[in-house]
């Protein structure tokens, strides 16, 4: 079962997905993107690790998500979360049709349960910078993809959830 | 009653509230969190009070909400809006989290009618900013712990109202 | 019949509305607010043209669109879009009120099925910039006169329909 759940900043959306991966049965996977570059990315990902407890393994991944998806295809996963990895791409100078394309495949070859967080980030004005604006047309076309093939794809709102696929 | 409207800039939010407030007999109390800071601020203060007509009071507070709210108690009110009241409480240095502890804490002794608008700021690109950086942190914060509170929740866009909690 | 189709930048929402009007008799008229002003611009318009096909026609008009609209009385119309459409009204200082009215009252005339695409621009943070911040006000105003007119309003998030008004 593959969930696409995306929300705004600070939306809830991490806490409300950790809850979907826990209505499976233990060991979940948590699969975490980010790279600890700062300060303020070390902060938030100490309050999320503490806020997850027993039964969680933690896999650090920054580009590669698809071998790790694949080589866990029976558990119950959440991926947190696409617009950071997609950053890790675009930083690292991949070909971003060529990962998200391998990271979709594995998706679609999956039999665990996977959870998949992302930032809705298109909503507001648009930007001047044309790196902003190159990283909203990728994430815009990632989301399109990923809620094309998910079971499910809910909306957070303000912790609440909006279910738009189901 | 507590409803939490939630929306973007200029989604018609205010209006929406006011008339939720308006199905309730009158007197209705406006809570206006915004400080008259510019002529901008000016302009849109003055638009919105020409729209309210007989049976409005207003009550100018940009601090202290608990107050207002625990000696109207059985009263209808509108308090427009979190953002604006959020700003305030950064420009002063408050202490965030007792300043909203404490306005929470009122709204669940409240026993009138209750409706509180904020703006929806995080689903736009990640701003450079650190200082928006943790606005967008502490609006997110307080909607998911209003939100939770609200026995309604309703997201306005384009003037229509989707309602996420009822 | 009028559908209002908004959607986040990259959200499929272009797509989704083609499809919308598909579901009427060709011809299909595309309306295209668009002024190629620079390369990324003109990349973005031959992707959307190559993605229409046969039975398409597209007439190019930035500012008059209710001359377009009430001398194509009974066909499907596509127009896209209206967040183009006030920065070229916006940069010819034409009168944002006059020109906006003209166009509500062509669309309560109109006979065909017409579908109007627009972006949201006010869910992100309220920018430090005047001029964004007066185009957030005049999109968020034009954006609620056009939802309260449509017969059907459609939010696209990652090329997901969600109905708020049916």
């Amino acid at each position: 079962m593959i969930h696409f759940v995306l929300g705004g900043a600070k939306s809830g959306k991490s806490r409300f997905a950790e809850n979907q991966v826990m209505l499976y049965p233990a060991p979940w996977i948590y699969l975490a993107t980010a790279r600890c570059m700062d300060h303020e990315m070390q902060e938030k990902i100490a309050v999320h690790q503490k806020r997850r407890g027993q039964g969680w393994q933690t896999i650090e991944e920054s580009i590669n998500l698809a071998d790790i998806i694949n080589t866990n295809n029976v558990h119950s996963i959440l991926v947190d979360c696409l617009t950071l990895w997609l950053t890790n791409l675009l930083m690292d100078n991949r070909n971003i049709k060529e990962e998200t394309d391998k990271f979709l495949s594995a998706l679609t070859t999956f039999h665990g349960n996977i959870i998949i967080v992302s930032n809705e980030v298109g909503q507001g004005i648009v930007p001047d910078n044309a790196l902003a604006r190159k990283f909203i047309n990728e994430a815009g076309i990632l989301h399109q993809k990923m809620a094309a093939i998910a079971h499910k794809f809910t909306m957070v709102v303000a912790g609440c959830p909006l279910n738009i696929k189901i």
